[in-house]
């Protein structure tokens, strides 16, 4: 860790009288409270702002839990949603990437590992290679455990944009095309909550919340 | 649901073609968007502002990941995160009962279970049963998972007033003693965290973000 990089426990540093390895763990544990000030574009539903990583990152697990039967493929549960608690801790240094945000997107593999090389290193290196080998995980879609994960972070603000009768599907060149294609790892999850989503769209772009495509009847062909 | 019991999905109802389990499943989880909403009382370490449960409750699950070695007692660790993500949803309509609000605590219990048989009904009747189970294991402390996540929900706090400095720790009427008394379930989760605690809680007296308890050395009896 070098000065460039201060931690919020340089703050406060907890009492000499703790083992090496809690004082990692805990210091780590205070640095990640940085995830509830890393703002996402979503809307909540609740409250006029919006969305961060971390109530977004409980509101995936709670999901997992109760969406489960969903999954196409067989997945083992508790190590779903451990995947969802990680899954967006990077973003502690490498900032939210919207998911319409195309410009963003160009180097955020880069700023990702960059970001996940400084946090992770904070912890006991057993705990830094378990946690890395999770966060490469749900990012690799290799395993069922991290398709439905992606499934789940791909079909929360969904939820949040019907609520909000559009909410992030009304940015710029947004059409119902761009978020089919931006939305489709839920189809390797689950075909059952794809079709919902289909219908969700569908019942979005009749209720003109969101623009159609323009190779669709009654696309306007907007950017 | 009456109508004095307005839920969240109400103000845009999902599409007519989602079967009903999923359209109950959904509504449930827009209607616990409000938990982003619930605040408590700690102060966050990366931003000048209280906590809310949602944020909480995801530290937790991040919290039983990285300390579950610390756990005295053999754990189901993917039980254990599953009791945190959900424990603190009766406050979206119960809200947060302050750890160190006694007046608050008289009907907290009441308050709690009606807000669990308003909320609950939401889901499908077997995963309403399911859930309900599990925040009645949280409560009841009689499992060892339910001890530890308990020993989570205490040990946060005490991470985030370290932090401040004070936070709630500087309450009127608090002192060592009391914090010792309130966040003593830690001790029933790991003894090696409450030795852990102690130090901190030790060391907060000695920087005077701690008053002293009436019976110590250097008490002042406040309250």
């Amino acid at each position: 860790m070098t000065s460039e990089e201060p931690q919020l426990v340089d703050q406060n540093p907890l009492p000499a009288a703790l083992s090496k390895r809690l004082t990692e763990q805990l210091s780590f544990l205070v640095e990640v409270d940085r995830l509830k000030t890393v703002l996402r574009a979503s809307p909540l539903v609740a409250a006029d702002r919006r969305e961060n990583d971390a109530e977004h990152s409980w509101h995936l697990a709670l999901m997992v839990m109760l969406l489960s039967d969903y999954a196409d493929e067989r997945i083992d549960i508790g190590h779903t949603i451990r995947l969802v608690v990680i899954h967006d801790l990077v973003e502690i240094y490498a900032g939210d990437t919207p998911l319409y945000d195309t410009a963003a997107a160009v180097d955020q593999e880069e700023r990702e590992q960059a970001a996940a090389d400084r946090l992770f290193r904070m912890l006991p290196a057993d705990q830094a290679q378990w946690i890395r080998a999770l966060w490469d995980e749900f990012e690799a879609r290799r395993t069922p455990e991290a398709r439905f994960a992606k499934a789940m972070d791909r079909l929360e603000p969904i939820l949040l944009n019907w609520m909000a009768k559009g909410g992030t599907w009304q940015w710029p060149g947004v059409t119902a095309d761009v978020i089919r294609a931006r939305v489709s790892p839920i189809k390797d999850g689950s075909r059952q909550l794809w079709d919902a989503v289909h219908s969700m769209i569908a019942d979005g772009v009749r209720a003109g919340w969101i623009r159609p495509g323009a190779d669709q009847p009654g696309g306007d062909g907007v950017e």
